[in-house]
């Protein structure tokens, strides 16, 4: 395989950072996040999809061997008789290096996936790739996304809600294990704040309480603890906000699908700081 | 339903700290984890399993509501008919509250689990909970899971491998995005280190790279970046190293599995402190 096409382990990206009065643009790098689909092929049997999981390109076939070794289907490197990326035909290059396949020289030891969902047999042409993966998302989402243009969002609001959100977390100090989401009004006031040892859970409940409490939505922004992978965006996305907060960073996909979806998001809000990776027009200095 | 059941948002839990030259015993707390199924139930159809998450108990039917109206399953409360805890009588008071059902006015909007494999019918007598979580998890790992009493492991060793492992993350200081997992010798010598932006995969290409590269393994020690989740202890023991340690904080059923199997962990290991939670006889100070 040619390693020229190989996506790199960061990306460059242009954003504005607000420091207290202080706005600047300049070129700053965030983690690549890329769909990889294992693929298991068993002697006599046709390959079939395993797993997805969204990681950092790099290591690809470690990261199928080491997932398989864990899961118990295979238990040395003698039951394997090879690992590769996939050369489907019908597969664009970049589709290519998120897709690899291991062959076993034996049945798999331990059947895997049936816990939660059985084994999905791969169409000749499938493949992952963020760009496809965001479009996937985007058409579910057609009718609750952000508006284009969204709504202006003052600096001297944001700068506010990373240290409220923190004041009420109410289990934090006690475990030092939480996660936190909370949803401000666009004028800066705690709507709800839930924890959980899941990031996305959190989300989930956060959005789950206005549902239930039948509130009326509008123009709600969004603040987590910690980072920002693309999950939490196609959440965010889903949830209508006009923006997203974190206090931490944000993956390629997040950013790339917070683009095509007209979010908001500011990572590494803290310390009267933030940097904005998308709609910096609409943050009001 | 009865509250008075209801897993608290954390454990107490007697621990082993270590500061410099000093230890103590005494009760800490961690968040507690505990699986969620979330069941479906569309109009005429009967009840599916649609998701299982970790999650921290409580406010799971907005955490139920919310994963369903990110996925767009429903537009809005109008479209649910209830959101309740699982009544099974075959299911234990502990698995009836890690199961919430979702009944639906109308069909749903979305079908989720199709893109990873489809919705799985859930048996009449079907439900979850840490304990046989735990159990599944340790069954499928006889004939891997660390000795019930391993090597011997010094402090004078086991303080200085965060900051080694730090030392050698490549990545982290241009995107802050991502997480490290590393394997030391039980000599305290930095064996691989690999990064992503899953922690999750950050192990399973550590542990892909010693079984593609044929080393032997023996009484390694694996040290993670940031928290302790069920997931990288699951790994962990799979792999057969004889410890973990973290920088961050371990959950309840991540301290439940490592009992089991008798793994050592050791969390908030930083700046010549540490917490044991498991296999304390273990450190030698």
């Amino acid at each position: 395989m040619s390693t020229s096409r190989r996506p790199g382990p960061s990306v460059r990206l242009r954003i504005t950072e607000v420091k207290g009065a202080m706005r600047t643009q300049h070129e700053d790098r965030v983690v690549t996040e890329e769909p990889l689909e294992i693929r298991l092929a068993e002697p006599l049997l046709p390959p079939g999809r395993v797993s997805v999981t969204m990681r950092t390109p790099g290591h690809d076939f470690e990261l199928a061997a080491g997932w398989l070794f864990h899961e118990g289907v295979v238990a040395s490197v003698d039951d394997l008789s090879s690992v590769a990326y996939c050369t489907d035909v019908a597969l664009t290059p970049e589709q290519e290096l998120n897709v690899v396949t291991a062959t076993l020289r034996v049945p798999a030891r331990r059947t895997v996936g049936a816990r939660y969902g059985g084994m999905t047999a791969a169409s000749s042409a499938c493949g992952v790739c963020g760009t496809e993966t965001i479009e996937e998302v985007f058409a579910t989402l057609v009718g609750r996304v952000s508006p284009a243009v969204g709504p202006d969002l003052a600096w001297d609001v944001v700068r506010r809600m990373p240290e409220a959100m923190r004041a009420h977390q109410r289990l934090f100090d006690r475990t030092g294990g939480l996660h936190a989401a909370a949803l401000f009004s666009p004028d800066g006031d705690l709507l709800v704040l839930r924890e959980d040892v899941g990031r996305h859970n959190a989300v989930d409940k956060v959005s789950g309480q206005r549902l239930l409490s039948g509130a009326e939505r509008g123009h709600e922004l969004l603040v987590v603890s910690g980072r920002i992978g693309f999950e939490i965006v196609q959440k965010a996305v889903a949830s209508g906000v006009a923006a997203l907060v974190a206090v931490g960073a944000p993956t390629s996909l997040a950013v790339g699908l917070a683009e095509r979806a007209g979010l908001m998001v500011l990572g590494w809000t803290r310390d009267d700081r933030t940097v904005v990776y998308t709609g910096a027009e609409r943050l009001v200095t």
